[in-house]
């Protein structure tokens, strides 16, 4: 593995991921109390995610832009599969209803609150005109829609209520449909040979903002890995954040309890925060080099392929584990997410933003986790 | 009537009535079950639709834009009028409140997303840049919110539950007065002479853009009917349309019973598509020969016409009638209206669109009929 | 006082605010019945409030824009502080709850719509197309959303339902910070010397539409107030404000009683133009004269104050009460201003507004009004 291959991010990324898939195994195996276990394997699944996501880049950076975005869609979210499906196992069915809300909630307040903070101090207003997050962003807003209504029509009490798990079920296969719909534009895109995804851009190619069209120049100035060491590692990495993700989810009961969080904290704030954070954290450092168009792409993309596809697959999955779920959230989750996707949507419509609108997101962040930390 | 006045897709369509008209007397009145005279009225309700649509834009044709958009106005939604005061007398008040929100939902959702899946993909991306949809669509919100205040004042046990008829009866005067207030600006709008309504498009002028300005050249092939021929034409349809109304509600309790259907299935998406599919067919048509901007327009104006015209009148018919109508509606028809406006503002705020963008609408109206269809 | 440095609008309202407050005095202690005092002393509330607000803008005229807002943010919203701490000291909750929201509809509703009405008729569609007002609209909907978190979280009744006053003070203390971060990029704002305050701009620059960049020449044709006349009026109304507003709610109960009005009516109609009509009678001015842009940053800047910096200081005065302020206000008043806030954003983000949208929001606050009438 010569430098030329793997650039100094790639290689701290793999060591790390090293370093913690090893601690975490090493503390899910001996008496290291309630909360460390928890932590160590939190950060490995991070670690891991971010690696994952730079193996599915190098290989997309081969196939084109296209097929970067499909197998970005289709592996991008693959930890947050594995501790949802663990989770499901164990009957934690209020920790994963909270972690696939949380995930949409981390992307759209959080990370992009804080490029937009990051970027605002940097570069004053920031400007992103293209067309490209605006369709994200409906898709996301109608996808979002299509994934709440199941809850609406339980709290309302309409006559569906007995009906909530067909209903989750119908709803799941229509929004799976969509994204097997949305993959040929997405294949079709890079056929222009241009390739948006960097080594560091994790999180690489908006897949599902479909026929937007205006395809971007984005800066390649990644160094390709060969074939063999993309695959491999991918591999490698997928593997052992089904591992990990099981440690992390059996170490999360006893540090619920030791830390007194709710289930619905630990799945909104933590599991979200780990599944998302350091695998996103790429749309910060797109708008911190200015490149705010392709920020918010990224960064909108990630929750419109969890309403997509984790969510719906996670539904589907749930048919084979004793516990149902269903897509009915409590209510307040619901509410967080409706109000920050048209948030996102009027600040995305603007087309600027500057660091106080981030400041202003990641405020209410903070007040919706407060909210669940009275659990 | 040569072939000259009357084009061949106008006289399908007045064939088309014919036919249908008579065979609905036929089973209306023979024992034809409970489902077929049910379909055959449905079908000669939709064709009776279409050909007022016609007669108004022949109509209007001679007496400028404006003229078109006002007549369009008070006589476009004339069927579902008189479907809505049938069912009213027949004390089938849930039917008719969710035939006015299905009306606002079957176009927003159904009739846009096929002219978006039928543009989209013959022309790829659909551009509608005119600020007269978003005018339309402003209008379309407030005037939605106002409808459904009443609604949310009961669900909320404000002081005012009591007095929902009264609040129902002020929300529609009121709602008419924005009516009467934007004829003056619809009728000047059609000074410039030229004559945006053609043969085929038969919910022509968006009268209630009022004020928008931008005057787009709209094409005009159509062929001239007579004066005598469409004035005959308008009042022989308006007769039969409201006799078929009458028996289609009158076929529509057995129906209901023999399908197993609820009463707000019945009204959400039987009665809403009965009442506006064919009449707006035309938006799919004018979207597949790529003029997005007019096709939206269109679109988007119907639902307005429903919210600021035909809810109020079907109040105050009401008020001759044994049940009352007031405008609490169920609150799952709340949600959905409220959430596929703002949808459809996202949409057309961002003046581009493809097809997936259609298919997700329509994915949306699936879901809320399945929601509706376990009554 | 030459009419060099008074003009004749700033004499009209001296003298009205003299009469006013003299006569607020005398119906106060002597039996003028209960509705009297109260219209007197409504009255000079308004006037009071405009008379500061010119004060302030003769000051922040010295030292330009960015103190212009930084004064106007901290002292515009004075007589409605006033008036809510001795409300909250009386223990009349429902009136400050109402009013603090009543004074956003006041302005997104009445006021604006107003503005429309008035600038529609005389100069036809209206176009402002500055980013200032959609970053203002931006942090309205931000600020709105976590000023009514509280609120949903008490409906749901999660977990959190029994924090709810802790939730109120950090939301209060949050919205406080976001305030407080806002003001250099304020008082920057002000450095190209330029002074948009007028004598007549009452609540001249919009402080909080923050690195929104875009600086507006805007007419400055007042008379310049020598300092020590601005200081001295300024606090000499400050004073009177403060007096008149202790009379102002001390008739307020009589009066409710006499008019048999609810707690909720008075607080969100009464109140909120008291305290909000005169003094944002600039923002119509504005828009008469055709200066649409700069009417609607000034018009929705306002309910961003009372958000960001009336409401949270009101919670936090309430600690030196009997009685707590929480944020936790009625589902009505939640869904009023909610609804409003998006209503206001659609018709920003379109950049174009005629009378007709204007007489839409005034029949939507009429509505809104009906439904607290009842009581």
């Amino acid at each position: 593995m010569s430098s030329r291959t793997l650039n100094r991010s790639d290689l701290v990324v793999l060591a790390g991921s090293a370093i913690a898939v090893v601690l975490a195994g090493v503390t899910r195996y001996t008496h290291a109390g309630a909360v460390l276990p928890f932590v160590v394997a939190a950060v490995a699944v991070a670690l891991l995610a971010s690696l994952v996501g730079r193996c599915v880049d190098q290989l997309g950076d081969r196939f084109g832009a296209g097929a970067t975005g499909v197998l970005q869609s289709a592996l991008g979210n693959l930890p947050e599969l594995f501790i949802g499906y663990f989770a499901l196992r164990s009957g934690l069915l209020d920790v994963v209803r909270a972690a696939v809300i949380g995930s949409i909630l981390a992307n759209i307040l959080l990370v992009l609150g804080l490029a937009f903070v990051v970027g605002g101090v940097r570069h004053g207003t920031l400007e992103f005109s293209s067309h490209r997050a605006r369709t994200t962003t409906v898709l996301l807003f109608l996808a979002t829609a299509a994934l709440v209504l199941p809850s609406v029509a339980s709290y309302v009490h309409t006559p569906a209520e007995p009906h909530e798990r067909q209903l989750s079920l119908i709803v799941s296969v229509v929004l799976l449909v969509l994204f097997v719909l949305s993959l040929p534009a997405s294949l079709r895109r890079g056929h222009g040979g241009s390739t948006p995804a960097s080594a560091t851009a994790t999180d690489g190619a908006p897949a599902a903002s479909v026929g937007a069209g205006s395809t971007e120049a984005e800066p390649t100035e990644a160094a390709r890995w060969p074939v063999w060491l993309a695959v491999g590692l991918l591999a490698a990495s997928g593997v052992l954040a089904a591992l990990v993700s099981d440690w992390f989810v059996y170490a999360l009961q006893p540090a619920i309890g030791a830390l007194h969080m709710s289930q619905a904290f630990a799945g909104l704030i933590v599991v979200a925060i780990a599944g998302n954070a350091v695998e996103n954290f790429v749309g910060i450092q797109l708008a911190a080099r200015g490149q705010a168009d392709y920020a918010v792409s990224v960064i909108v993309n990630s929750p419109l392929q969890i309403a997509l596809v984790l969510a719906p697959v996670l539904v589907l999955l749930s048919l084979t584990t004793a516990t149902a779920l269903t897509l009915v959230f409590a209510p307040m989750l619901v509410i967080a997410v409706v109000v920050s996707v048209l948030a996102v949507s009027l600040i995305v419509y603007d087309g600027e933003s500057n660091w106080l609108e981030g400041a202003t997101l990641i405020a209410l962040y903070m007040i919706i986790a407060t909210v669940f930390w009275w659990g």
